[in-house]
């Protein structure tokens, strides 16, 4: 972080013809500033690369500085991985990392209502969290980097897979084991806001059926809560339609292994009776032997503190959308229908 | 944390008639003070229930602390839960985390070098991580509170389950089954510093044996890394033993985990042919119907969280050396043995 150059709000009084205190109600959106010279000072500090942040003037001496990872829990492997991810890369720059729990609605109020106010950190990494367009302009208003690890958030620099195309690798590869009736099992956001990841998978899966000739039934779509209950009560409605599907594409191997359960204890066949397909090659995916598509959560976190890295210190970067590859691992719970 | 009272150096330096720097070395362990000198300061801000803190003014004046939190890692489901379980707890307090990962051995050693140095926590908790003689002399140079989550360190304040205890329960359960040829897959530290979990649990499984009036014999012993891939090597080994056991005490749910994919690939029936126990009550375990343990774990972290808490805001506790109650969880993968 020592190598970072950044001016000071003095400097940047200095260059707008402005006492410091306009700067400050400028860039953290407080009255008492016309929309004019709010946007005069905002470009200035655009175009200067100014940086609203009390560090500052430390970075600029060569001492640490903090990143925020805010994060909606940590028990789910996917984000405990992407958090080592990136907590890994930033520790072994020596920039330290202060963690916010967003779980509970009251956590999620307390991090957007007060963290801008504070603004103890050079950036914020938000790991895989819907954002509303008041919480986006919140965090904005600090005035510091902004990077979604694992999803989008506005134009922001982000680190992310294609999620489309992951369901589509998922359901090509039932496509080819010869199924034509195909179901898959979704899940609901816990927020308000939609997560795009399930909508993302829906459409690969509807787009890859369609691909290939088969009928989108949306009967065979049926949507649970997160994690492997949620799984095995989803399997058990399907095995209860009039005519179930031969194989079924499971937005998470945790889905996918709660199905198994179901499948198991309902005395049928994997893959015979039943192919299962997950996604993210969990490290219970291999234990189970799931067939899933592999997503590679902690080097999304490695490329998300890169990213971070880089744009603090000003480095050139190729992009700041950044989408990793996804690839299917065949295991034992796919096969072809039994005739 | 606004209900904090406490002392600042000035204070100090007051009550101890010496001058501000002479308190910073005495506190910091720095060289220019006599060790009688030293020693009385040390004395007088215990006394005082002083905390080297550069936010203890701060802290005095009712704005929010920060407390760091070491862990060895974040992508095992032990870590992760313990790590949430404490961050609900010093978030609900407006208490920030700093996350410190230990995982490789030059982050350790930056971890323990540095942190005393820099002093921008009120307390750390370590997680379950095992601290050298000299980490923890390094550690109480700080004089911040200490706190281990999932472990013992020397006197300070803990957070733990009985190992010993749970391996009884776990063993006394596959003796109440009637097997009396019982093994143990345990595991190695990562760390060349040992890990008092594989050690208590060996004692626990050792103990039940004993008492049982059954031999303890050091074949039925297997080490392999932490991990499932190392329950399936062990349990490999194991079914390549002249006699193997009917049943086996695999040091956690993963291992066990691990042991029953090489079961079900050598087409041995669990329970039938192999009785397999774990410790943890893992979500895994659920989801493969695993006979276990039940430790606490998220309910470690906030235990944790909360004795940080009632420490630094002066409450009264009735015992900083908390030992959580563990519990046997039985599912399907223990039964008697085939006769």
């Amino acid at each position: 972080m020592g190598r970072r150059r950044s001016l000071n709000m003095t400097d940047l009084a200095r260059e707008a013809g402005v006492s410091i205190a306009t700067v400050s109600r400028a860039l953290n959106g407080a009255p008492g500033v016309s929309e004019a010279t709010r946007h005069r000072i905002r470009k200035l500090a655009d175009d200067l690369s100014y940086a609203v942040s009390p560090h500052a003037s430390r970075l600029a001496r060569g001492s640490h500085g903090s990143v925020a990872v805010v994060i909606p829990g940590l028990t789910h492997w996917f984000y405990s991985t992407m958090v080592e991810g990136i907590v890994s890369v930033l520790h072994d720059a020596e920039v330290d990392v202060l963690l916010y729990l967003v779980k509970e609605e009251h956590q999620r109020h307390r991090f957007f209502e007060e963290l801008p106010a504070r603004r103890q950190v050079d950036a914020v990494v938000v790991v895989a969290l819907p954002i509303s367009d008041e919480e986006q302009r919140r965090l904005e208003l600090m005035d510091v980097t902004v990077v979604m690890a694992g999803g989008t958030l506005g134009d922001h620099p982000h680190v992310r897979v294609d999620d489309v195309i992951a369901a589509r690798q998922a359901v090509n590869h039932l496509v080819r084991a010869r199924h034509e009736r195909i179901g898959m099992i979704n899940v609901r956001s816990p927020w308000e806001l939609a997560y795009p990841a399930p909508r993302d998978r829906r459409l690969g899966f509807e787009g890859a059926l369609r691909d290939a000739g088969l009928p989108v039934d949306p009967q065979l779509v049926v949507e649970v809560p997160w994690g492997a209950g949620g799984g095995a009560h989803a399997m058990n409605q399907i095995l209860s339609l009039e005519q179930p599907p031969t194989a079924v594409f499971a937005f998470s191997d945790e889905i996918a292994a709660g199905t198994i359960r179901s499948l198991r204890r309902a005395g049928l066949r994997v893959p015979g009776n039943m192919s299962v397909i997950g996604v993210d090659d969990h490290p219970l995916a291999d234990l189970m032997d799931l067939t899933t598509v592999h997503q590679p959560v902690g080097r999304q976190g490695t490329a998300a503190g890169q990213l971070v890295l880089d744009i603090l210190e000003h480095r050139a970067v190729d992009t700041v959308h950044i989408s990793l590859p996804t690839h299917l691992v065949i295991r034992s719970t796919t096969g072809p229908p039994d005739t």
